[in-house]
């Protein structure tokens, strides 16, 4: 079996590090592993494999000789730094939002659309965190029903706003704690307590570039023609994204055939037994690969709906793993 | 101007204290107040207008001489008692469950439905949390462009379950900081960095006893006509209920029309100016009367259709406001 040099840019951030312990969990094919970040992450190192490994600068000629190169580094740095890497000579996956509406670029959930992939051309994008686990969750759904429009509301985890925002809902924690002013930075307002209906900046019509993103990378990956409506809110919860999901379909809806199916599906865990009090919640999904789904039941406010509830990592599933899941399926299909 | 000797039963909870909590703010026209619970409440005080008032046991005979009582103190009390103070003589707003789907028993929010009142003989019913706040802001818009479906998913705090689930919260904060394990009675899974998708009880069909309410209080105050399907949802916040809502209209929806709506409707306060981040949360509402609406924008993915985002503090407007809002509106009708 080949192996591969792998690089991940971003090394340091929460994503980045949940690349490293995927590829080692995973066992990915490696032959070297080969960290990068900022000029200022340059000299601290990183675990991998039992092994101390040193942090360089991502820059022109990092990707020499690299075959793939996990990048999450946010969208500027995935601007600048993918065409290099890929004109050096690797496979880019990138997690930021920067090439995913790219027509040349596949964005790929493993389960959903793999054979996006055979079009890459040295550039493939990992979707977004909260369209990867709905569209885990819906793809069987839509083989069976024909999905005809989502109206989706989240509920999501500081996780995907980075360390920074970790540290933040860690230490308001403690200062509600220790009586003292509860202090914010990262957000607008005060995450511990309360909820935010606002991911990412708002733009001209009102919606936010987080809900923006499940619509478009919806059409991108599963169907042009369904029509998709999101509300993305900011939780006082460390990991795992949940998701309220409505869906009405074409085609009559069959709640055994729906569970068989989600239960069969690669990537889903069903959870769902309302009898005995069992559903998907974040504390559940924290750490776990599976995409975690529960709460089915028939909407009869339409001819053919559904409810469902839909929780993962989103680090995980959301991003890291989904990419390295990337990075295996371009070897199981020889395209790499 | 006439007033009123006032029972609060259940006044050691979480709404029977806001009950008080209120008629004072509001200077509701009192000639008395009889605070009652239950046996063992027997002897503790509470305050009210500067004076230490003993709790009764709450009783076959406690109504006497009463004309208005406000029940917070479950369905099984109210079912029982309910019937007895109406007997005795005064009228019975009732926060619980137990009478809402009574025929003969109105359930009202006096901004939606008052005239339901006209109709009243003794009993009358407070809606669920849930329900009030999401027909308070969709009042407006079902009057200017006719609801035929909602799909709504909340975002509910602990202090629906009362004063034992704030406690919880609480404690569980605590033990996170000081590194103890974190324990749990109240919930069936930690509520503190998580996200649980029951409210109350299942049903057969899989749905919560929260959930169903909210469709079946909708029919019967609103509109019997209009689907509704929605997820409720329990977070780690103290106080306020918010709710992502979408709505399906019969005529064409213009954004600047339901904006002036809802701007001047009694009840409402608009906070909807994304170009300068501004919307509502569960912190912004807390301790306020009124239901805050923002996040207004269109749903493109059916004919007509938008979106909007709904908070209100849960004991204030989502119990105790609206049950004295219900016995000023008897009063200001002359049908008391």
């Amino acid at each position: 079996m080949s192996k591969y040099r792998v690089a991940v840019v971003g090394v340091l951030g929460a994503v980045g590090q949940e690349m490293l312990k995927t590829l080692e969990q995973r066992e990915f094919p490696i032959s070297g592993i080969k960290p990068l970040g900022t000029a200022t992450n340059t000299g601290r190192a990183v675990g991998f494999a039992g092994e101390s490994v040193s942090v360089e600068q991502a820059k022109r000629g990092s990707f020499k000789g690299v075959d793939i190169a996990l990048f999450s580094a946010g969208a500027d740095a995935s601007l600048e730094l993918a065409p290099i890497a890929r004109d050096e000579g690797c496979v880019v996956i990138d997690n930021s939002a920067a090439w995913r509406m790219d027509d040349s670029v596949p964005l790929v959930i493993p389960e959903v659309n793999p054979d996006a992939l055979k079009q890459h051309s040295g550039i493939i994008a990992n979707p977004n965190c909260s369209t990867i686990q709905m569209l885990v969750a819906l793809k069987p759904l839509h083989d069976l029903f024909r999905i005809k429009r989502i109206v989706v509301s989240t509920y999501q985890a500081v996780s995907g706003t980075g360390y920074k925002a970790i540290d933040e809902l860690e230490n308001q924690m403690r200062q509600y704690c220790s009586g003292d002013p509860i202090t914010k930075s990262v957000y607008p307002c005060q995450i511990l307590l309360n909820a935010l209906p606002q991911i990412d900046v708002f733009l001209d019509n009102g919606y936010t570039k987080e809900e923006t993103k499940m619509v478009e990378e919806t059409h991108k990956i599963l169907d042009p023609s369904i029509g998709v409506s999101a509300t993305a809110v900011r939780l006082p919860v460390f990991r795992c994204h949940s998701e309220a999901v409505n869906i009405e379909t074409e085609r009559p809806i069959d709640l055994g055939t729906a569970a068989r199916a989600l239960a069969s599906q690669r990537g889903v865990k069903l959870v769902d037994d309302f009898r005995r009090g069992e559903y998907p919640y974040p504390l559940m999904a924290s750490d776990k690969d599976d995409v975690f789904v529960g709460r089915l039941r028939l909407d009869e406010s339409v001819k053919h709906g559904m409810n469902l509830w839909v929780v993962a990592d989103n680090l995980r599933k959301g991003a890291a793993l989904n990419a390295v899941q990337i990075a295996e399926t371009l070897i199981e299909m020889n395209i790499i």
